[in-house]
């Protein structure tokens, strides 16, 4: 169970009486109340939480505000490297961030499946209070509700996420202009192939653990020493390749990269070959792809090099006014492809 | 199915290929964008929605910020005077209103079931941006998520609200003095009653349709009349009880009602004794509970009494030295009754 150890979540005494979710858990009344004070409220301890309202209120944010939302949905609920929890916090975190906000307060929504082990519940919750704290943002106001067992999964988690977004930044997707670069802050594929070889119970010489991680202290430090970054995103469902055909298409221009420049974990690309995967389609949930002037690309890398989170950074490719809204990738024998956009669905529930 | 005509959402071409939610339109790529330009985009249409940024950025709010969530699980989707979409909205909008905020932006994530006809989700989503437009908010921020079918119900929605609370405005449940008047905006117990019926096939004489509504055009004009408004609340589930049981412990109180002055419609209360439940325990998607000082009383009533939804406003209850933390009915026939919660759950999967 990759580092989450159930025994070690110590559940209050009165909701030892349920060793699982109940209906009445998600009813409004006594089980409800106890469920988020011993839960919920012991392990996101903060005051604006504590009032229980019916809304948080925090004082003003100085400038614009940013909101954003996820359902995670991801099965199995833990896998290696993070569970259900912590990628629930980061992939909120890191959709404001990629914005050019600072990510401060987060909501959390949990539909629960009746039945549930609590103390599964409970190593979740305690690990999404984790990841808050290691990104500095405050779960200020949540719900729950339950359903019926076969009518849910187990736990689905909605986060929705508010920053404030520094004045003078307006970083967005229609702002790519030829010759710019385009950067990645790391090795990619890592999260989709780690839950991947979970389902299908692969054995690799070490794990592969997803990259689930907060990405906000990195980007912090790209907009410091580089304002003039043109976009960010992070490459979750539809990979890499979903992020840069949607820059190409939003900004109307042409993205080219270099395969034999693209970070990949050896283990990670063995694992694609295996399962017939592109690494350029699978998901990751702790990294950045940005499109700077050229520039700006080495002081933007000389700054990601120092980040803990983007020592493997590279520069992938380049923005051209040649085939405009297509990304295509000069293969590692020297071909080139274009690089598209699956129809439907390549990976089910990675996030 | 009480005013909701499947047939008149125009489901644009490409999606007609696929009659039923499919998992790709939960992967992220193609079949993912059409769903969001489509269906989701075309209903909820604003500038800022359309940026499709990994968050919605807007101007600076002047005030405090309030941040609330709620996740719906409603069963049946679709049931007398509303839908599981409608009440989204409503529900967010009024857990924003009775803190005194504002609302302006909701954002919307969505856990489709694999096989959820798309005319159905697509009837679902305008009748969230109709609630939106009529509440005066909008939402500028998504997510969609695909369950394998089996794992889910159809559909579940989380809406997160933001809103801004006016300064100087500060209303807490923990603020209630002895003397002070409760009341109500309206009949109870509708909303709950309605959902019921419908499960359970009951017929009466007219049709008990849910009283979802957004309070926030209400409690503008109560708030305008009536700044020293101690506390409000939405009482949903677990209905008024909860919301006077929590009042009372929050603030170290009693609160004494009577059962004769609780508005309740005759078929309310007609299908309340045919299913053994209690009135002030049934949920309300469309009230308001508020308390206030005893000289406010008046002029509030006035208030509430000329906004529609607020023609059926009544005091029913005073705050008490007595009995702190418990809340005591006076009952039709002049006895007294103590209002407790219930421990688990008395309606499942109510909202």
């Amino acid at each position: 169970m990759s580092g989450m150890n159930f025994d070690s979540w110590s559940c209050p005494l009165p909701l030892r009486d349920y060793p699982h979710v109940v209906m009445g858990h998600g009813g409004g009344g006594k089980l409800t109340a106890e469920l988020i004070e011993h839960l919920f409220a012991s392990a996101f301890r903060n005051p604006t939480l504590e009032a229980f309202g019916d809304a948080a209120v925090v004082p003003p944010l100085a400038g614009r505000l940013a909101l954003t939302t996820d359902s995670y949905v991801v099965r199995p609920l833990v896998f290696p490297g993070g569970c259900i929890g912590d990628l629930a916090v980061n992939g909120t975190v890191n959709d404001l961030a990629v914005m050019g906000a600072k990510p401060l307060y987060l909501s959390a929504g949990f539909i629960l499946e009746e039945g549930l082990p609590l103390a599964l519940l409970g190593s979740i919750v305690e690990r999404m209070a984790a990841a808050a704290r290691a990104a500095g943002v405050l779960v200020i106001t949540g719900d729950t509700k339950v359903v019926e067992r076969g009518h849910g999964d187990g736990c689905f988690i909605t986060t929705a996420g508010v920053g404030v977004v520094p004045d003078g930044l307006n970083l967005s997707p229609d702002r790519l202009r030829p010759g710019d670069v385009v950067v990645i802050s790391g090795p990619i594929g890592n999260h989709g192939v780690a839950i991947l070889s979970v389902r299908e119970g692969l054995e690799f010489e070490t794990e592969i653990a997803s990259d689930t991680a907060p990405l906000n202290g990195l980007i912090a430090e790209m907009l410091a020493v580089c304002p003039s970054i043109r976009a960010m995103r992070d490459p979750t469902r539809g990979g890499v390749a979903a992020t840069l055909n949607e820059f190409a298409a939003r900004s109307n221009v042409g993205i080219q990269i270099d395969e034999s420049c693209l970070p990949v974990d050896d283990q990670v690309r063995a694992a694609c070959d295996l399962l017939g995967l592109d690494p350029l389609l699978v998901a990751n949930e702790g990294k950045v792809v940005a499109v700077v002037p050229a520039d700006a690309a080495e002081p933007l890398m000389d700054a990601m090099h120092r980040h803990p989170l983007g020592t493997r950074a590279a520069i992938i490719g380049r923005v051209t006014d040649n085939h405009p809204r297509m990304v295509v990738a000069r293969t590692a024998v020297g071909g080139k492809r274009v690089v598209t956009l699956p129809v439907g669905e390549q990976l089910p529930r990675i996030c």
